[in-house]
């Protein structure tokens, strides 16, 4: 294991400690504990957007939280889940007076914790919804039992703006909803990340070996087989995302090419082109390109391409919204 | 080699149409070539900054070409220079009625066209200046002979910030100046890269190896060793940049945190939270954190640490000043 770090059972406070000291302008934790991430700028009368999940997906899921987009983020260890007591007290910190949204993955781990969450929001009159991202097609035929991977983005973009335009509870969870109906994501590995704390890799690829379809974890995918182009990649990938959500000429798309951590941003460019031009071929229009590291697993090498297909104006306007987090600033 | 790539022959042209395909509304290309590109909004008037070098470092070096910042990059392919014809070009586009800065790393190749290309802009009664960034302490005891690294972007940051305020030719070359003056970076790597058309390392580490002091193309260091820890790297890293520039109680810095592709952003802020302790325990302050990938080598890990000391309240509202590339934005 080759990592910049000092213990590994300190991996996650440490990298805490890092960014409250990079960033105490912008946000702060709750109740005294690391892994209660809060805006340091509560804004009243607005719905709170609260996340979390495990470490090791940096800007996923704390780089999130700031201006325009959520108010808090429960950390948990590196790939686990934060505690339901931990994203209690950040909920009872965010909160405004109008509600909170739990908006986070489909893992099995933190839908426990965020329900569990809920009711101690309840049992002091803190309104709460929960929806989960789902958006990894290859993880299930059953859009229900999906992962939810770096397509999380577009409903955080469309739930935060649509909070910031002063939105209600119901009406943010609407378009939370709206995005993940519109949005799907396929995702492929080069190479593995090692667990600090297990101190080497959990599966293991051979030196021209890919695995396509997984998941931000390790989960295994749907095949292994020798590395493809990013034209060969591209048109699979498409064919799959399309097969489950269709397109037809004039529709318009929003495309996220993510990287996974080891994969060089020149990389998701060249891919970026191969979908682009693609998408053109069957008529599609771009109406908005996002490239870079969205949603990553430590060092894993490897990529994922989202669509979310815009589903009206209001959509647009969610999207186009700016924000300003310390990890992601858009104009 | 595991790339997400086509033909390896083509990787900077590729990455290229990917890169102009995603952000048509901010840049473009001159000369009908896709190495010559230039911000697609020029500001009349205004001091244009070019830059340039090889591929392989983005978002060195053309995403910061964009509002606020850059006007053009002359692309190089991968770990080589443009062409002095390209970089003309570039200059003749971009170029608004107050003369051209260039600003580039110090690298032998790059030195030779930059200067050809204000050669060819003189008879053309084009003006230029020219400025080498040569922040890496470890490159060398001469500074005149260091080498041109992260701290780069804290001479584009602040040239670029004098040239929006309307600054002349020689205003904005004295801002560069005044910012690598007060620049310095230290590096290290974990492991190497491979170059697209070669398709192997240009160099080994063991499994438990870094190398301190490399350079951004594999350029040797000053000692191979163990993999130290996060708090052991930066004590001795600051050591070297307190020598070079030394610091007092008082004095405020700013801090880049770069990493160098495949280290992960966790990583980079466990790094930044153990040299941030170690200057507040030297009574330094933090004007400002910058973490993330700022000057990479495709899919090396590593990190670099620069230091840019705050000359004087002019240099703080250049760094502050906000800026938003399709690579980069602050606000």
């Amino acid at each position: 294991m080759k990592k910049i770090i000092n213990r590994p059972e300190d991996y996650t406070d440490d990298m805490l400690r890092g960014i409250y000291a990079a960033h105490g302008d912008a946000v702060k934790y709750a109740a005294g504990d690391l892994r209660c991430y809060c805006t340091a700028h509560k804004t009243p009368g607005k719905v709170a957007i609260v996340t979390g999940g495990g470490t090791g997906h940096l800007p996923l899921f704390l780089g999130y939280v700031g201006e325009g987009m959520l108010d808090g983020c429960g950390v948990g260890s590196v790939f686990q889940s934060p505690s339901a007591e931990q994203i209690f007290q950040i909920s009872k910190e965010v909160e405004a007076g109008a509600g909170v949204l739990y908006l986070y993955g489909n893992y099995t781990g933190d839908i426990m914790n965020f329900d569990m969450a809920a009711e101690l929001c309840e049992m002091e009159d803190i309104e709460t919804r929960s929806i989960v991202g789902a958006d990894d097609v290859n993880s299930s035929t059953d859009p229900d039992k999906r992962r939810g991977v770096a397509g999380i983005f577009y409903m955080y973009k469309c739930a935060a703006a649509k909070a910031a335009e002063g939105g209600t509870l119901e009406e943010v969870f609407a378009a939370a909803q709206k995005a993940k109906e519109y949005t799907r994501t396929v995702g492929f590995a080069l190479t593995p990340c090692v667990l600090p704390e297990l101190g080497h890799a959990n599966f293991t690829l051979e030196e021209n070996e890919m695995a396509m379809g997984m998941g931000i974890h390790g989960e295994p995918g749907i095949w292994n087989g020798p590395v493809k182009t990013a034209d060969e990649i591209a048109a699979e990938s498409l064919e799959t995302l399309l097969q489950d959500m269709p397109l037809v000429p004039e529709d318009e798309v929003a495309l996220l090419i993510n990287g996974l951590g080891a994969t060089s941003v020149e990389e998701l460019y060249i891919l970026s082109g191969s979908v682009t031009r693609l998408l053109q071929e069957k008529g599609v229009k771009l109406y908005r390109t996002h490239v870079g590291e969205y949603a990553t697993s430590m060092e894993m090498a490897g990529a994922s391409i989202s669509l979310c297909k815009i589903a009206d104006e209001e959509m647009k306007r969610w999207l186009d919204a700016p924000v300003c987090t310390p990890f992601y600033c858009q104009k």
